[in-house]
């Protein structure tokens, strides 16, 4: 695996982004998380999909922006994305990609040349990533990378906007925080619409449907202190739960945690 | 006691503002709560204090703004305030006043004529009135106005930066809401520091050392749900909490509830 910090030295001595770097590294073999991968720039989840269900997925996105924030498309059948790296190839430049068959991960490639097809369209969606530079920024602690394990995410019982066949619950991450940050996360995540923005939850998990917060769906468990309040962010799984759920004859996304590194910064996104 | 609706009604007719119109109907002979007085502008909390006391109050001011926010001060003797009001006299147009001589009330005048003096100071503090007026313009509801009781405050163990003599425990107000109306209620009150501004705690009153939501400080118990946490925010008491620890020989407050109608409209006060 690539060490990040070695990444960004070779990017400055090569005279390039380091978010360009990051994703030559993808291109060329990395394979593993993109955490710590060109600090600042923002890295995105992504969902590939046939174009007669992009444009019912496209709705979905749009009814439902706090889990599913567009930061970039493509158009019908071209692998690029200029807006996000003019050099990027949707097809090569994420580590692992999963491959999903009527409902299934069937295969989960480096690189999805061989099953790439001129109807494709690729949907790039904002990531925690982004929100949490900033919440570290402030000096506000996160857990689970103290603990160096995975977001803790729960399946709610949220009901997303449905746009058929896509539709299902949103899933949430969820970060211990004591009140006070708890409020200040609540200001800072604000300014960040297109990386899931504010909290949608936080205090009581039973009121959306978790019953405990020890057994998380997706990731792993992080401890809770007496002092502390469960925060919820809408969360970029949302898009792939449904994706599964909808049993869709093909799709593609990103394997969990290998992300698409793109030009944007950070500090772009904030609104204000 | 006067119906705030006929003195808005009343202003129209004489062609001034409702807020001018709110004074002089305190200057002129209303006893009562200003609540619901002059709509959309802004009401404020008073302290007045000799001068060689006024240095210290103001830096006490400076260093707690969520507890203290100034919205406007008198120069040294003059019952002016012009900033707040052209016609504004401050020792007549405050429906109730509380005089305190060594940390006891001693009196509740209807003016402060005769004990005004030329060593006076008066502060005039920012009032939750203005940011619970923007949370009901988002329909967020507000529970001790519908169970028409007063707001429940508590005293608790967040120490006030102290500035000799003053100093004490930060006063909270508390409103019930879910969790999702909190955190909207976080992003509304943020824009709008000058009065008490965003919650201070929200979901864990015994972090901050109140024991019991059902017996508040001041003020009334409110009902609160089960799918409701309770939010805290910085109130105005404090100012009036530690002018009667520091038992000074001499100070004038207004009566709770008995407010200073401004001319400053609550929407100028957001700063975003």
């Amino acid at each position: 695996m690539i060490n990040p910090t070695k990444l960004d030295q070779r990017a400055m001595t090569d005279g390039v982004e380091p978010s360009v770097a990051a994703r030559l590294a993808c291109r060329h073999g990395h394979v593993g998380s993109t955490a710590g991968f060109a600090p600042g720039y923002v890295q995105g989840n992504l969902a590939i999909l046939p174009e007669k269900l992009a444009g019912a997925f496209h709705r979905f996105c749009q009814l439902n922006p706090k889990p599913c924030p567009i930061i970039g498309m493509s158009e019908v059948g071209d692998p690029r994305i200029p807006a996000l790296g003019l050099d990027l190839d949707i097809r090569t430049d994420i580590p692992r990609y999963r491959v999903w068959r009527d409902g299934e991960a069937v295969d989960e490639p480096t690189d999805i040349m061989d099953v790439w097809r001129d109807d494709l369209v690729a949907f790039v969606l904002g990531c925690s990533f982004s929100f949490e530079e900033a919440l570290l920024a402030d000096d506000i602690s996160i857990r689970h990378i103290e603990e160096n394990v995975r977001v803790p995410m729960y399946r709610t019982n949220i009901a997303c906007a449905p746009s058929a066949p896509f539709a299902g619950p949103m899933v949430v991450s969820m970060r211990p925080m004591r009140p006070k940050d708890a409020i200040r996360a609540v200001q800072i995540t604000s300014r960040f619409p297109s990386v899931h923005g504010a909290p949608v939850h936080l205090g009581l998990p039973l009121s959306i449907g978790i019953a405990d917060l020890a057994k998380p769906d997706y990731g792993d468990a992080v401890s809770i202190a007496d002092d502390e309040i469960p925060v919820f962010w809408a969360c970029g799984v949302t898009p792939q739960s449904v994706i599964a759920a909808a049993k869709l004859p093909f799709a593609i996304t990103h394997a969990p945690g290998m992300m698409l590194v793109t030009d944007l910064k950070n500090k772009q996104l904030a609104v204000l």
